[in-house]
């Protein structure tokens, strides 16, 4: 039986009875619209864990679009369902009230890889997002949390943040889960019109030809993206385009 | 036998092997130069907790004035033999390199309070201080940290960190340790002149003389102070004075 819970002192409480118990908790923090990509997460935490967490939080502090956040899916009902088919114990979506009380006074921040890239396009952007990560990995006190690659950028700073303050939740990456024709699972994907879908899988075949980034960034237009940045970050290539409205992001190794 | 760790892994392994046994910690956060304030931190905390950590780190990020950072008197030896006697069961002693390995990348911030007094008069204090008392917080697992009254704003900004963050260790307060003519102990009382040591102990009883935070003020300088702030905060004085390069904090409840 998969447990719902909204109020952040209940889930600490059920937390502490899970430690007492002596048994490990795996962490899968989303914020909802949950696609096969964050499945694949919560099965792994399944996989590594006695108990495991998904937390369903739309993060306001992360948007600095205010029309984007009022667009993101929310569907906990069908969420709930799915996070309990793939082996969820608890799932867990406070109010932003309850996890902003302190009306974000308290930041965590980044000064450096978190203003390139998506950080460069989206202000403040990793700002909230390491800020609810902190916030998230504390009150679940996890033994793993695992995000998925599809968020390199995110997953690399979340992954060095937790290094920088010697969090004692171990940060897990997970692969990318793609459509048949190679689209990223993305939760905004459902936005796209038939004739975006039908764009949308180009973007992750540029990525992986192998091409420099400046010569992908040209196949992306001659395509119909928008670019925001195509740049090699280590042995990654990454990138940001826009079709109409919708921002997708991808990356892939080299 | 009171243990010295210099080393952050050996550290953390030694509190894995305390909560192992069920034990409880209790964590006094101090930058050595210890004297009677921090001592009754560590008598506190060895009445509350079955293990105590006293942890000795001159923190570099919280110094905007680099003379003031080479200035601070450091007295490991000392500081151990006195942490052993008022009942400590570990000192840490950690290296900047280790505690600071992202080179100062990830930060905790606060956007309001930690702006003001103290904070308006030495940039980025306060950011070195929250950030590294997270770190702290966070590679011992304490069950209770202690923090004297003395420092109070910071005493605050950190009571509020660990709320907003929901840090699972208590922050518990103690009260001000002072000289009988009331000045209050601190680690730079040692580079008092003869004569500024004479006049030193004014600042605390203009501080209680319930005038108004302007007449405080006119006192303090009309007695030979240079005056940083006077001001009411709660039900609470706080004041910042300068006696020759020296600069001294206090506070009372009103």
């Amino acid at each position: 039986m998969t447990e719902l819970i909204h109020d952040i002192d209940k889930l600490r409480g059920r937390v502490t009875e899970y430690r007492r118990g002596g048994r490990s908790i795996g962490l899968v923090p989303t914020m909802g619209a949950l696609h096969e990509g964050h499945l694949s997460l919560i099965r792994h935490a399944r996989n590594e864990n006695d108990r495991v967490v998904v937390t369903i939080f739309v993060n306001p502090t992360q948007y600095d679009d205010p029309s984007d956040l009022k667009r993101y899916p929310r569907t906990l009902a069908a969420d709930f369902e799915k996070a309990e088919e793939s082996g969820a114990d608890l799932v867990f979506h406070p109010e932003a009230e309850a996890i902003y009380a302190d009306d974000y006074r308290f930041k965590v921040i980044e000064t450096d890889f978190s203003r390139e890239l998506e950080g460069a396009h989206r202000d403040g952007h990793f700002d909230g997002v390491l800020t609810v990560v902190l916030k998230l990995l504390n009150i679940i006190q996890a033994d793993r949390a695992y995000f998925g690659e599809k968020d390199w950028q995110q997953l690399r700073l979340v992954r060095d943040m937790a290094a920088a303050f010697f969090h004692p939740t171990e940060i897990i990456s997970c692969p990318t889960i793609r459509e048949a024709d190679g689209l990223a699972l993305s939760s905004r994907n459902v936005h796209l019109t038939p004739d975006e879908r039908t764009l949308a899988p180009e973007f992750h075949r540029v990525l992986s030809s192998r091409s420099t980034a400046r010569e992908m960034e040209q196949q992306l237009v001659d395509a119909g993206f928008a670019v925001d940045y195509v740049e090699q970050c280590g042995d990654r290539i990454l990138g940001a385009v826009r079709i109409g409205k919708l921002r997708l992001i991808d990356n892939v190794q080299l």
